[in-house]
């Protein structure tokens, strides 16, 4: 298997348990070694007291594009920290894109940089997230 | 009105709106002046491929915490950025406490800190929020 | 004058008044609009117990390009927060260059990512620095 | 040897190995068991061009403070990642103040919370900074 396979074949195998992201109607777009873009539509309970999509979600959104990006070569990843920065608000009915690219891997720690977009490719939000590699595969690399 | 019964009346007209803090099936347990305390059960549609809870919604809890704690002053406020450290893994059915309080407030931009614990007082999470704050009020502060 | 001009005129004037940069040994490589590429040698008095170079040293470089970067447009601009990751140590005589870039600008409230490289091109740090601007400018912008 | 004795060697011997602590002329002022505060007096050579204390010095101290009290268990620990915020400014001759704490530890991983205040107890900067242990001791702990 290729680099781009073993992605297509991580992210089908996260995507059969993944409630989350299923729950809050993500779209996953595509997939890369490292990479990831996903899509989220901002739903009426999504919405907070200013009119505007909660900042969680917003925060969802490039989580599960992280998420994606950072096991998408079959070592299973998960987030230990992650910071972001809300640059513009979204709306009611909003599409909102995330998508992920590695910034840095060595050893078991990868920094990841995630930018999420609107409908209008106006940025939203900037959001970097860092990884530990835990044990485990999501299929027999062999 | 003193400062409490002004927190406990703008977390009361915020929750009138705030749809994605119900979507989420958050308690606000307590405010008050510069803080809050709130409460949300892990729920199936909020776990992820690790079969833990999303970082998404653990990140949200504390979101939510902080919208009320840094909005208890009746100055309308909104979160700028946000960091978080996931250091232990929340699980189906727990039972997220997210409390808040500020650090700093400083003309229109503060620093709050929220812890998220669970059910056992297991630290789960630490956020630290910046907000800046817009113009408007809750409700006429004359 | 041009966006180019303008960034070179805003450096020199800083310069002129910045004995922290000087104090470290920094050489400002150059400018641009919302840009900087600035350098210093890791000296034994930037050297930590562990045989490496102090996090804040690695920290006060990144910090220098984003002042020049942020400072490169004549309004006057200082850091709010910033956000580092360190990848990779730095020793003893490693010439390390901070690369700077906007990412965003939003009315008052901007972010910038910077790189720091050794003399191998080896990734040292990521920088991430949220900027404020105050009143008042370089020079006359009339 | 107890808990403070520990702490207390691990400084001294980091101190005697410590050129950025001693160049940038801070004091060690005391430890404990993941705490420890650490002084530090502004220098023209530290003053930017707006005539405060440059950010990567104000960040220094605190990371200084943070060294000191995440080494103080006998674990060697290096810094991961650190976010600072900047609340208020510092000026020429200011005496700054870091004290730090351990907010968490799991495994390898820790988080701590330092503070910086200057002479007359205003709050400077906020920093968190994240810690991962290596191998090694300073000492023989047998």
């Amino acid at each position: 298997m290729n680099p781009q396979q073993i992605a297509n074949k991580c992210a089908a195998l996260m995507w059969a348990d993944d409630h989350a992201a299923r729950g809050l109607g993500v779209e996953v777009v595509s997939v890369g070694p490292g990479t990831a873009t996903v899509r989220m539509t901002v739903r009426q309970d999504m919405v907070n007291v200013h009119g505007t999509c909660h900042g969680g979600f917003i925060f969802a959104i490039a989580d599960v594009g992280f998420g994606y990006a950072c096991n998408s070569e079959n070592f299973r990843t998960v987030g230990g920290s992650a910071d972001i920065d809300f640059v513009a608000p979204a709306h009611l009915d909003d599409v909102l894109t995330a998508t992920g690219k590695r910034r840095h891997q060595g050893g078991r720690a990868g920094v990841y940089d995630i930018e999420v977009h609107n409908q209008q490719d106006k940025l939203i939000a900037l959001f970097r997230g860092k990884t530990v590699r835990i044990k485990g595969h999501f299929f027999d690399p062999a």
